[in-house]
């Protein structure tokens, strides 16, 4: 896609700049963003790097030289990397985008390390560019953090759909957000353009977050990656179950309940149980009209932002993919 | 303590302003840092806060004023604390300030989260203060993850003294220094000034730290608040064992090895055995003669920085205590 290949090679090189370094700690950072491979050799297995790619998307459609504004966009990559290797250390996940976790790998004592050195060095990164992309950048970290400890008491209790759409804006949306924010700071935007650049983050993320709450359920095992139903196996409170809880009744609610609060192993009787369930409340069509909602919104938003006719069939392009793909 | 005394309350409030807010990751920030009680009451329950205090007395009398100079301290005496949090789990430790430790009372994941948000605020604050104070502090908070990482890693090898020394240069040493590098920039100072805070706060580090670890063994358990010989049992590579790995031959280095390379619980004989073969090796004797070499070096080094009578006063009684204490 145009808008993620735009500016990728001054992304990668700014992950490498970012990452350089001979202790086994900063080896463990390349591994993981996929930069170098286990036996130090340059690679590229890196993901699809959304997040930078659309703050120096951003960034060069509104003004800015894109060189100057990598290490705004490094510094949004590497905090969300931070988040990862923490992320799978929680969730207590062994593989991501194919390869043992760094906990699997480097046991989870220097998974922390690991963490940490990444958030550290991800900040320092944003500093290079001006203080105010590094305060943006630690506001949204401050939010997304304090998502992933809402979702972590989501495990323990029933979650209805206002409460797991204010979970993700922060555990997941923050940095999407962010990711406009930045762009338009390192343009050097006045306050209601970041503003409108602010809303379409946020369209796209509800967007983005929703549609994978719905692979989680009913993606295709073999493209997602996962089990079909992973996500009911690991008894995730994602937006399919928020919904689900607030329609169901009766026996059906009690079963529910039931399931979302045991904690032995989730059998293929209970996952169809569930997926049929869900099917039955009609969860499936209100995650896909709330999806196209949000990009609806997002496109309308788009129209407001003065960005090229190019640039805008560049992000036209990215919203269809996001409303379409399947993993 | 003087020196811990005269900005104090200064300190205090920075770190409640710092951590306000009504989420329950920032309650458990508060309570991890003594401001407040499980029941939300305000409390006092802070440590020495010796971090902060080194920050705001250099930055005092070396001309800025402490009030603006505060949010560098308590940036930095944050992420001392996140590094708390996220060494406890790393460590297994269950008590900290004779209270239950963040992920024995809230669970590794929220554990991980509380160090994580801890670090975001803790640079937040700092860059309040101006980015070279973030940068700074980024700086050696790199450093002592780095330091963080090379510890897990003698776990599993014998150590030598300078590996050792390398190891707390960073873990342990890199906040000391930086306390007296943010002092002098807080207050402006030239680089050759710069550099003989930093060199002081290196002896001051070196002192500390050994000084720690002959507590870690030889300390009066009642008084350290841990029972004597602890280090031992937990297989802690510290100083004296780095000395004892140089200077044991023949059996006595064979049992030596052996004992660190076990897995199975150190018994009370053989943690006699090891404090009697450290004792014969002279192993307590170099420790105290290198504690008191670098604090010798220490008040040295003061004679050359420019601070009142009477603030070098304070910092000599600072030294004169640290040589002392016993805890």
């Amino acid at each position: 896609m145009r808008l993620l290949e735009r500016h990728r090679s001054l992304i990668v090189e700014g992950l490498r700049d970012a990452l350089a370094g001979e202790t086994s700690l900063r080896r463990i950072l390349r591994v993981h963003v996929g930069i170098e491979d286990e036996q130090g050799q340059p690679v590229d297995r890196l993901g699809k790097l959304l997040r930078p790619a659309l703050v120096l998307f951003v960034a060069d459609e509104l003004g800015a030289d894109p060189k100057r504004s990598s290490h705004a966009a490094v510094g949004l990559e590497l905090i969300h990397n931070f988040s990862l290797i923490h992320d799978d250390i929680q969730d207590r996940d062994r593989t991501r985008r194919g390869r043992p976790t760094v906990w699997v790998r480097h046991g989870v004592p220097e998974a922390i390390n690991a963490g940490d050195l990444m958030h550290a060095i991800a900040v320092s990164t944003a500093l290079k560019h001006s203080p105010d992309a590094a305060g943006l950048l630690l506001q949204a970290t401050d939010t997304m953090i304090e998502g992933q400890s809402l979702d972590l008491d989501f495990e323990r209790r029933p979650v209805d759909i206002d409460e797991y759409l204010t979970m993700i804006d922060r555990k997941t949306g923050a940095l999407l957000r962010c990711a406009f924010e930045l762009g338009g700071l390192c343009a050097g935007v006045e306050a209601d353009v970041r503003e409108k650049l602010r809303r379409l983050g946020h369209e796209i993320g509800r967007a983005f977050q929703i549609h994978d709450d719905l692979l989680g359920i009913w993606g295709d095992g073999d493209v997602v990656g996962k089990p079909q139903g992973s996500d009911i196996r690991r008894r995730k409170k994602s937006f399919p179950v928020a919904v689900g809880f607030e329609r169901a009744d009766g026996a059906d609610r009690e079963r529910l309940e039931r399931t979302y609060a045991g904690s032995d192993d989730v059998g293929d009787d209970v996952v169809d149980w569930v997926v049929d369930l869900l099917g039955r409340l009609g969860v499936r069509d209100e995650g896909e009209r709330r999806v196209r909602g949000h990009l609806d919104a997002a496109r309308a938003g788009l129209q407001e932002i003065p960005f090229s006719d190019e640039g805008r069939a560049q992000m036209n392009e990215l919203i269809e993919y996001l409303a379409r793909r399947e993993k």
